[in-house]
């Protein structure tokens, strides 16, 4: 028999699903369309279905309990309140919602915090009790451990860099104020830089050849690569945006290391080493040097999955 | 017998000892003239004299530990590193030299940590698990607690959010940045702010016919007090940063409580009350209504020792 735990990872879009053993191997993986369900009910039955399924003909399989990443995941509470990009409205107790069906172990948690979570148990950070894990993708999403623990904070939804506010009056956030760091640290950020670059500057970018619509993170960080001036100052000055963030981080915990993951940390050494530069310049002297930044030791493919089941695995081990 | 810990506080000038019952009552005190000390192993002789000789005739007492507050004190491994105020330099191994004087166990932390040990097991934090205290004094000092743990982070000096910076570009700090949270947001910030207003603004204040050597926070909060307009906008200002610098504490941690302690936040409601009020301005929406905005339960006197005695106190529970 081979112990697993399904690893749940929900999207506004989609749910996937994958049988992950303690040693972070995915033995099969599923999909279910979130946005087909619009009440949470029919959702938890479809997943239970679905997870039954991916079960037939593997008796060799011992099922030991189901991690949920999700958005808006409450881990205290089970529930996710308020999601904004869900059909599912109010606070879910996804988590008993689940028990129940499945008569499982069921946790949940955000999807920044299962990525902390896989990081730990799966990826580069195994072994340390301190780092962070900040993700970059349409928003900041943030992890943090301390001491070998995700923190999750009296309201159990500490761990939200992306809202430090690091511009006074700058700006629009989702989130209803000014100036906080995912507006200029994130994948979005990136292309309100260039946005606000193409207006300020006058070089010429293959960027003015584009719609707004059609800009992207990937697009910049190739255009970057190819020598575009604007293109590589938007770069430069996210880069200093992530330095700021993480500088403004490490007074809290002293991390041993701050990863970071998605979309705008795809660019690789293009975004972490003007980021590395930039951190050292502005961190507090007496932490200089205490930290590394590194790229996420997970395939981004994979992460959400590993992370959710990292979850129970956590609990097992 | 009674079980006591001798809590002791090492500051720049004096070293108050206290011997603390485990439900914090100090029973003695002694002191010490740090600064008559040049060499670290002179004061581990006089400490250790000191508290021998405190014990003197109490053999109803029994001394189970020794914890200590210092400036630069490293919890994990027992030192003071390179504190600009002692007159001993470079990394003093203050703990296993008090070990091998007095053969009990010895804890060290910074003063602010001390502080929020001490909030938790003898003041207002008592059965708390995720809050941080705040000590507004020469600078900004905080003890950040999560999960119950106080958060030391890999280098054991975590929890510094006197450098959070929150304005670019901003007042000059003494750890060679610009900027950082103390800057504004202390005793000697307020000082700053008055100094600045009262070059920016052309009002009449009592505070122009003093000395900027002299102007000190609680003659600010005194000339507020009385309606002088400079000091009032000198302290509505201080209580604005010190909201932004809770602001981008609870998105870290989400606490329970925000204690405040220290020179400022003697000026009570004067500061407090603003601080909220400006606190639910900046904050994330998300944690709005979720933490409270606290004085210390701690008498100012004896905070310190009460604070240091925690570190032992906390192992024996």
């Amino acid at each position: 028999m081979t112990d697993i735990v399904a690893g749940v990872d929900i999207g506004g879009t989609n749910t996937v699903i994958g049988f992950v053993t303690s040693e972070g191997d995915v033995l099969s993986e599923g999909r279910l369309s979130t946005a087909d369900y619009a009440f949470a009910e029919d959702f938890v039955e479809a997943l239970s279905a679905k997870i039954v399924e991916m079960q037939k003909g593997r008796n060799d399989l011992k099922l030991r309990g189901i991690g949920i990443g999700a958005p808006n995941a409450n881990f205290h509470k089970g529930t996710i309140e308020l999601a904004p990009n869900l059909r599912w409205k109010g606070i879910v107790p996804l988590g008993d919602m689940m028990e129940h069906k499945s008569g499982l172990t069921v946790r949940l948690t955000n999807d920044a915090n299962a990525a902390a979570l896989g990081e730990m148990m799966f990826g580069a950070a195994k072994g340390m009790k301190d780092f962070i894990i900040l993700t970059l993708g349409t928003g900041l999403g943030s992890g943090i451990v301390v001491g070998g623990e995700v923190v999750y904070g009296h309201t159990g939804f500490a761990g939200e860099l992306g809202h430090l506010t690091v511009v006074a009056g700058g700006r629009v956030c989702g989130c209803g104020r000014r100036g906080c760091l995912e507006t200029y640290a994130s994948a979005t950020g990136l292309v309100r830089t260039v946005l606000s670059l193409l207006s300020d500057r006058r070089e010429e970018s293959i960027l003015r050849n584009m719609k707004s619509s059609e800009i992207t993170s990937r697009r910049v960080a190739e255009a970057a690569a190819a020598g575009d001036v604007i293109a590589a100052e938007a770069m430069d000055q996210t880069a200093r945006m992530i330095a700021l963030g993480i500088a403004n981080s490490v007074v809290f915990s002293s991390p041993e290391a701050i990863f970071l993951f998605g979309g705008l940390a795809q660019a690789g050494d293009a975004i972490i080493v003007p980021t590395r530069k930039y951190t050292d310049e502005l961190v507090q002297p007496v932490f200089r040097g205490t930290f590394s930044i590194l790229p996420s030791g997970l395939p981004e493919a994979r992460a959400a999955v590993l992370g959710a089941s990292a979850l129970i695995w956590k609990e097992i081990k």
